[in-house]
C-alpha cells in the first residue's frame, strides 16, 4: 500500500523528466476550478507521470529488456514516451477499437503495438504470455505502488500552487490518479474534501463504493474510453475507501457538455475522461457549498472527428 | 512614441487586474516552439493588457463617464472586461459581421453593443460622435501609447520564463501586440530576431514594411478577423519597422492547419488570429535556423461551428 511519502519520492524521481503542467482557473456559477491542466502533459496524459516512475526505478538488466503495458491508450502513451526517455523499448498491448489518436500516439514514441479484442480476450493473459516470452517489465495502469504514487504527483504540483481549496475532484477508471491524488492530498490538507468522479456507463468504483466491496461491471461504451475499467483495483479501491467522501456519475450528455464548454469558454482541448469532474461541476453533481475545486484535466487525447461533432 | 520603459510600468499596473498566462513548449519538425497563451487569458485575448493599462490611468470623473471601442471583437471584450474591473461602463462599435462568440462574450462584461457596417460606415467616425455626446474616454485599440506597451506585456512575462530564444514572433494587426512586443523584447535581448505574421489576405503590414511607408488595403476577408485592419498604425509602424527583421505571410490554410494542429496536438484552442505566427513556424516561413521560438498566441475566441469545420 503505497503512503504520501511515496508520491513526495515520486516527485523527485520524476522531475525534469515529465512537464510541470500549468494550472487554469476558471469560474462556472460562482465556483471556481482550478484545473491541472495533464491535457497539455508530454503524451497528453497524466498517465507519463506514474509511468515514468515505474520506469526510473528499473535496473540496467531490467530496461535492457523493454517494458510492457496493456491500455486503452493513454497508458499506453504514457508508457511509450517514458520508455523512450530512459532509452528502453516499449511493447503495448491496446483494443482494436481504441481511439486511432491513441493508437498513433503511442507509436510515435516508438512503441510497437499488439492489438486485441477486448470483449472477446483477455489483455492481462496477453500481455503476461509476452512477458514470459521477452522478459520485458509490465508496467501497470493502475494497480501498482510506484503507478498511484507517480500520478499523485499532479495533485502534489496543484495544491503547492493553490491554497484554500475546499474540494477536490479527478476521473476515476482503475483509481491510481485518484488513489495518488488522495494520499497526497490528505497528507497536506487534511480536511480537504475528495470526490471522484465516473460516467453512469462505467460505474464500477461507484457501484463497489457504495457495497463496500469490488464489484465488477460488464465492457463499458462510454465515449470516457480511458474510464472504461470493469472494477477498481485491488490497491486503488481501499485508498479510494479510506480517503473518498463521495463517488459521483455523469451522462455521456453531461461529458459531451463539459468538452464542449472547456473548448469554447476556456480554450482547452480536453478528451472526455479528463472532462468527467468538470461534468460534475457544471452539472450540480458536487456539494453546493463547494466553493473553490482543484480538478485534475486528465487528458486531451481526443480523436478530432469526435471533437468537431461535440462543438458542431 | 512608447519604450520599453513603459512596458515595465504597465506590468506593474496591471499586475493583479490581467491573468499571468501560462508558456507551453510544444514542438514542430525539430524547432521549439514556447506559447505564450494569451487564449487562456481573461476575456479571451491579449486584448486585456493594453485595455487594463490605459482604462486604470483614468482618473475619477473620466472613469465616471465611461469608456468607449471600436473592435471586430477581442479589444471589444477586453475594454469591457477592464471596464467592468474597473467598475465603469463601456460602449464598444463591432462591426455588424463580427463573429457572434466575439459580441456575446463582450456582451458577457456587461457592455453595451454599438452595430455598423464595417463596409459602408466608418467606425472611428461613428466612435467619436458617441463620445462627443457621453464624454466617454476612447480605448483605442492598437495606435496609442498605453495600448501599446499593455500589450507588451505578453512578451516581458514570456522572456521572464524562457531564456535563449533565438526568435520572437507575434500576430500583426493593427501593429500593437507586435510593436510593445518588440520594444520590451529588444530592451531584455537586443539580438532577439524579430518577426510580425500576417495572412495574406490581410497583408497590410507585409506591404507597408517593403514599401517602408504606410500602405492601405481594402476590407479584408481572412478568416483571422483579428487581423483585417487595412493598415498599419501612425505609432506603431515606425517602432516595427525598427525592430522587425521581416513580415511573413500565411495563406488561409495554412492558418486552418495551424488552428488544427493547436488543438489536435497541443491541447489549445486558438483563433485563427492566434494561430498566424504558429502557422508561419509550422509552414516554414521564418528563416530555417531559427530553432527556439518565442509565440504571442494571442487569443482563442473562435465560433464552435468554425473550429468544428476545421477539425472535421
Amino acid at each position: 500500500m503505497p503512503a504520501a511519502a511515496d508520491v513526495l519520492a515520486a516527485a523527485v524521481r520524476i522531475r525534469g523528466l515529465v512537464r510541470r503542467t500549468p494550472v487554469v482557473r476558471a469560474e462556472w456559477d460562482g465556483v471556481e476550478l482550478f484545473l491541472k491542466c495533464e491535457n497539455l502533459q508530454d503524451s497528453g496524459s497524466f498517465k507519463l507521470r506514474g509511468a515514468t516512475n515505474l520506469v526510473r526505478t528499473l535496473d540496467a538488466a531490467a530496461l535492457q529488456k523493454g517494458v510492457m503495458a496493456y491500455s486503452s491508450g493513454n497508458h499506453a502513451a504514457g508508457v511509450a514516451c517514458a520508455a523512450q526517455r530512459a532509452g528502453t523499448k516499449a511493447r503495448v498491448v491496446m483494443p482494436n477499437d481504441a481511439p486511432q489518436v491513441k493508437v498513433d500516439n503511442t507509436a510515435s514514441f516508438g512503441a510497437e503495438i499488439i492489438s486485441y479484442d477486448r470483449f472477446t480476450e483477455d489483455r492481462e493473459a496477453i500481455c503476461k504470455a509476452l512477458t514470459a516470452e521477452t522478459g520485458a517489465t509490465i508496467i501497470p495502469p493502475f494497480d501498482h505502488d510506484l503507478t498511484i504514487s507517480g500520478q499523485g504527483t499532479a495533485a502534489l504540483e496543484l495544491l503547492e500552487e493553490i491554497s484554500d481549496l475546499d474540494a477536490f475532484t479527478a476521473p476515476l477508471g482503475g483509481g491510481g490518479l485518484m488513489a495518488g491524488c488522495s494520499l497526497i492530498a490528505h497528507h497536506r490538507q487534511p480536511g480537504l474534501r475528495l470526490f471522484g468522479a465516473e460516467p453512469e456507463l462505467g460505474n464500477d468504483t461507484w457501484l463497489s463504493f457504495r457495497a463496500g466491496e469490488h464489484k465488477v461491471i460488464p465492457p463499458s461504451e462510454t465515449i470516457a474510453d480511458g474510464l472504461r475499467s470493469p472494477s477498481p483495483g485491488k490497491i486503488t479501491f481501499p485508498i479510494l475507501k479510506q480517503h473518498l467522501e463521495d463517488v459521483v456519475l455523469v451522462t455521456e450528455d453531461e461529458i459531451r457538455a463539459a468538452v464542449r464548454w472547456l473548448a469554447t469558454k476556456v480554450h482547452l482541448v480536453v478528451e472526455p475522461s479528463g472532462a468527467v469532474p468538470v461534468a460534475a461541476i457544471i452539472h450540480g453533481k458536487l456539494p453546493a457549498n463547494v466553493r473553490r475545486v482543484g480538478v485534475i484535466v486528465s487528458g486531451g487525447n481526443i480523436e478530432p472527428k469526435q471533437l468537431a461533432e461535440i462543438l458542431a
